[in-house]
């Protein structure tokens, strides 16, 4: 059974796959908030999100899943993993998926200087691993960042820290390129999706291009949809969406 | 770049694939509760998760992640795409990737209609689409449950309402052999990571089979980094974690 690893048709628009690194998300120990973050942060810029993966900190389930994700999306995005203890690999494993080595990048060598300095802690070897980028990578730069996170082909290597990655995302920015907004609209309908079924079936074959999503609730003696529409085309989006708020 | 797709060494311990199915997901319009549930659950039974994937409802997409995680893991879990709408694409999208037709199965016809006869609602056509399983496939069996959900082969197929979820997880506990317990021990050390990390390095090389991680915090002016061990065996995971507790 070989996987399908072909580039997935992105009708024009830049899309992405998303790749959180960490045994502690695995075990269930830590809950993922960045993968949130990030799927909202693409949304906004147009840039559909198609996959995510978690692996645990081992070096083959890292490259395997950088080399499938980084063929198949325009963008791949990855959070963990780098900080200066034994269990941060990434940069390491990122090195080996695109066959360079890795050594100190001059400006995070800086970067770290002066972030040592300002902390009063030592410029120690384990605190400089963290200037090692893969030969041919490119730091995410900006003035807020403190730690560097880097860029090489289209893969952005980010931090695990909310905190620190939300820091790094917002410099992504202006380093990808972003795509058609996808609108959405949506409305609550307090009836069973058995009774929606069949009209909302219906409504999705007249709009192929607007993607019509059922999200059944159930809550304090109240049950129902939400029906979320999602599309590019504005018009075909309120065409469909009249119909859908007629079923209420 | 052909995916590795080798079954995962699993040192004679059951290992676990997790698929989340789900276009809102990805949108980050809802984020998802059920991955934690599952990895605490598979964790206190003794079963690896070792990957996740998260796709939208494309048939390809979810035929692709089933394959490549079937073959490599003990286990498969699902969630997501089971119910009575058009989006709900899981179980045809199963029996494709099995090879095998789709039919109502006779014990979930029975199960549905006992449910749709209590709710006083129609067993319309849509709703009764809730009935159908791969062939070779046996529902999910608890009287807790109400709706069907499945397993073929090795992948368990379950809804991802985390409240039906969570009742077919308990279900599912009976149908899967656990394997030995990680048993697992952690300090939180208010130190820099960069000073832990030669002393951390240490101890990790002294015992391989003990998994040290470091999560670094950062909370009211205050930094360090929680160390979690795991292991399997308690002698070696207690003289490590002694090491451990000495850099306090």
């Amino acid at each position: 059974m070989p996987e399908q690893n072909l580039p997935k048709n992105n009708k024009n628009n830049p899309n992405a796959g998303l790749l959180l690194i960490g045994d502690e998300l695995l075990s269930g120990r830590t809950q993922d908030v960045n993968f949130p973050s990030i799927a909202r942060f693409l949304t906004e810029r147009g840039v559909d999100l198609c996959e995510v993966r978690v692996v645990s900190d081992d070096e083959s389930d890292i490259v395997a899943a950088v080399n499938a994700l980084r063929a198949r999306y325009t963008y791949v995005f990855t959070t963990g993993g780098i900080g200066p203890t034994h269990d941060d690999i990434t940069a390491d494993a990122i090195a080996k998926a695109f066959g360079v080595e890795i050594e100190q990048h001059p400006q995070a060598v800086k970067m770290l200087h002066k972030l040592f300095e300002a902390n009063g802690v030592e410029a120690n070897e384990a605190r400089m691993r963290m200037a090692r980028v893969p030969v041919g990578g490119e730091l995410i730069d900006s003035d807020k960042i403190k730690v560097p996170g880097f860029h090489i082909g289209n893969v952005f290597v980010m931090a695990g820290v909310p905190k620190i990655m939300n820091l790094m995302l917002e410099a992504v920015s202006d380093m990808i390129e972003g795509g058609a907004v996808v609108l959405s609209k949506s409305v609550r309908i307090e009836k069973g999706e058995g009774d929606l079924a069949v009209p909302l079936a219906q409504i999705q074959d007249q709009f192929p291009n607007v993607s019509i999503g059922s999200y059944p609730f159930h809550e304090k003696g109240c049950y129902g949809a939400n029906i979320v529409l999602r599309g590019r085309n504005e018009d075909d989006l309120a065409r469909a969406f009249k119909q859908v708020e007629a079923l209420v």
